[in-house]
């Protein structure tokens, strides 16, 4: 049977790429946030859902996190990683000498920064909610517009390319987890994402909790704080590690983590990323 | 002479109360970005700087930690905590019970979710690019509108109050950093901020990092990674600690860690936030 996969909509972001090299040949669906991506997995409405877990120039995508920690019935099945590489387009007739306005999502704007300066001194950077609404926005403007938009986008949208790849660093690249409802069985490069929280702060419990991977020599690829959201200055840890959670060393660096902690989840035990031409 | 402060602007932002909480008799003025604020300190265009940097619910705010892993010449001189106040508001003869769409930057309407599925069920919710732009929205909309916006946006712009204290969670808090060219002398109730990469990632480089900090009994407040911006998966680490960097237990914990790294940079040592009332 096909499997129906969610992702964070709308139709022509990012994350649909990355839903679509995922799963090319399953049902998509888009949602409007990733909380409804979660939910939807979570009560069996998906088979699993596709949100951006993290960017290299961004950082992690908070709301993502935060579902992870807060959201029952749910692990991370498997995650993908595609370049993020913008592209400049504008209404069919309007040349890019005459663009007195470009649209995008402002991080998508600062992404960009040196090249708009370059090709498009005069020209307007202004502020959308997401790369796709841009394009709506680009639509609208009554002065000549262009839009920064993802490659799905002009394959969706009536527009045409102005220039592709416009984006100032070479390493812009986005993760993306796919959630389900139980995650991967072991295949020999994997990696295993937890969190943890301690309800007395005192010094050396983080200490201790690190050095029950350390002790084993395993590696710690990411380590994250977000907020409890009971008092400022309370934190939830998350950490990814490599391995699965079936290997033993894992499993026991695991057990001991979770004796030390008040509050302790396995996010998910899932395979490395390989790109398909590496 | 009167100290020159800028904040991130526009006025009417809750970055504005903070500034007029922290220095009532300076010269405040708006910046359009974090980053201007921290390059109007850098070049000695102002005396201080006010940024918020992390909060209760939403965490750190990337675009203030970054500027200060990358922007020479810059410390944290204190920090100021005020909490969030979400105040709804109208046009003046527009009241409650005729609202039909309800604007606010994203994580505000958040924060209010549970108020306002209650008590305006019917009402759209329409994301703005901040709380302030969203009174602007709000006036220009044509059907009747509301806006949740800070107190401070009250004062400034021709509106009815509604209601206020509308956010579900009582413990909505914001922590600024007052940026200046140097940091603060010891009070004996301090923080120190700091941030260190390694080039090579090896098992247990940041558990022995963090070392450095439990032996000596210093208890570690926050942890918090950032992208370097250079490979996905890289980070750079920040820390903040009690005490200050001048005291010999502090002085020498940093000093080990600073052997430790490859990168290695003192945010600034500052005096813990203590609320006037308490």
């Amino acid at each position: 049977m096909t499997e129906c996969i969610g992702y964070l909509g709308p139709a022509g972001t990012y994350t649909e790429q990355a839903a679509l090299l995922y799963a090319p040949e399953a049902t998509l669906k888009p949602y409007p946030t990733i909380n409804a991506v979660g939910a939807a997995v979570a009560n069996s409405e998906l088979d699993a859902g596709v949100v951006p877990i993290e960017n290299s120039l961004e950082g992690s995508v908070t709301f993502t996190l935060d579902l992870l920690i807060s959201q029952s019935g749910l692990s991370i099945r498997n995650e993908v990683v595609i370049p993020i590489d913008h592209y400049l387009v504008a209404p069919r007739g309007v040349e890019a000498d005459v663009v007195r306005v470009i649209y995008s999502h402002p991080q998508a704007l600062a992404q960009c920064r040196g090249y708009l300066e370059l090709r498009f001194p005069q020209a307007q950077n202004e502020a959308s909610l997401s790369t796709v609404a841009a394009v709506a926005d680009m639509q609208a403007s009554v002065v000549p517009a262009a839009a920064i938009c993802p490659q799905r986008a002009t394959e969706i949208y009536d527009v045409q390319v102005l220039d592709r790849g416009i984006q100032d660093s070479p390493v812009n690249q986005t993760r993306f987890a796919v959630l389900a409802r139980a995650d991967h069985a072991p295949t020999g490069h994997d990696r295993t994402s937890i969190c943890f929280s301690f309800t007395v702060d005192r010094p050396g419990s983080l200490y201790h909790c690190i050095g029950e991977f350390s002790e084993r020599n395993i590696n710690l690829v990411k380590i994250e704080s977000r907020p409890t959201k009971q008092a400022l200055g309370r934190y939830i840890f998350l950490i990814d590690c490599i391995g699965h959670r079936a290997e033993p060393d894992v499993a026991a660096a695991l057990e001991g983590l979770r004796q030390r902690v008040d509050m302790f989840k396995i996010l998910g035990s899932y395979p490395l990323w390989e790109p398909a031409d590496g």
